[in-house]
């Protein structure tokens, strides 16, 4: 027997409850344990709509947000790809399409679209929302890194070119926010010695 | 010196991040451990953008998510007050008050009177978006305590009546979301025992 659609919607509700068992790299400020997808999802949501005067362009907030709580529901299948986990990468794109189709698929027909082109846009990278959404997504652990003195990026031996390799889109989506947090969240751990400038 | 705006805003952002250290009572779907707040926030959020066209009355939606990620970051200061605990719950809205006092006042200005009033309106429970955020807030529990077939019903004790007390008003956000939790969420754990029935 077909689900009725509020079954197919708490079916999805229930499951991703998963999101909170993936694990990230990122520390939490008080440095004893790292933060999950779903701990991160929230606080950038919480950021969008406090920062959103600082996007480049005026954003839509409540597409941006949903776009953020929802764009790593994939990895409850795909798992996270640590940021300089270059043979990880090589896979991500294809274990996280897998992922969407069956994580959406939960959903009735016109949600499962709508959050799926939502995580696409996220992706793509080329709206005002998924550029700020990037911004929000690079600029929080890099505020938590430097909350707990930069200990992730010394126990990951992080190098400071990859650092501003990995961002330097960010500003496209805030060029106010990325420059603050270079300054105030990045430098400091370089002068400390926490992020590699020497090869 | 005077904070600038953006330097009061990152101050809060990364206060709440404390909000990922305040623990609930509830399991997460696994049974493992328990969820905390942030992770609480981040999934009725979601549920709130899916679910809303079950809202008793139509709402605001960007409006009620906000409101749902934040309205427990008093329990930073204030701490979670069990649902069934009567003695916390003489001396929680004091305590709560002063949190709301030094956490939100980390903000600007305008961003802390905005974000105080919209917690101050979740509690007074009258608008159509603070009834809709409160049957998330009590239907997420319920949907994850189901999930684990009743467990932390069982090592609370916890009887039907209390449950359904506590519950007077959530159909008053969605008659139709309560009406299922009660079928499909909490009618099942009452059949298995979890849920006491009996003095
Ligand atoms: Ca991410």
């Amino acid at each position: 027997m077909e689900k009725t659609r509020l079954e197919k919607q708490f079916d999805f509700c229930r499951e991703i409850d998963k999101e909170k068992f993936i694990g990230r790299q990122t520390y939490l400020s008080d440095g004893k344990r790292k933060e999950n997808d779903a701990e991160h999802a929230w606080h950038m949501a919480i950021m969008a709509i406090l920062l959103n005067e600082y996007a480049n362009e005026e954003i839509d907030v409540l597409k941006t947000v949903t776009m953020l709580l929802i764009h790593d529901l994939v990895e409850i299948d795909a798992g996270d790809t640590y940021a300089y986990d270059e043979e990880g990468k090589k896979t991500k794109k294809e274990r996280e399409e897998r992922a969407a189709e069956r994580i959406y698929g939960l959903l009735p027909q016109d949600q499962q679209e709508k959050l799926r082109r939502l995580w696409e846009e996220f992706e793509a990278w080329e709206t005002p929302e998924a550029k700020f959404a990037h911004a929000m997504d690079n600029i929080q652990p890099i505020m938590l890194n430097a909350a707990t003195d930069g200990r992730s990026w010394e126990e990951h031996g992080v190098h400071l070119s990859q650092i501003l390799g990995r961002n330097q889109h960010t500003a496209e989506g805030s060029a106010v926010l990325w420059d603050y947090a270079r300054q105030n969240f990045v430098q400091p751990s370089v002068e400390s010695g926490k992020i590699k400038t020497e090869e």
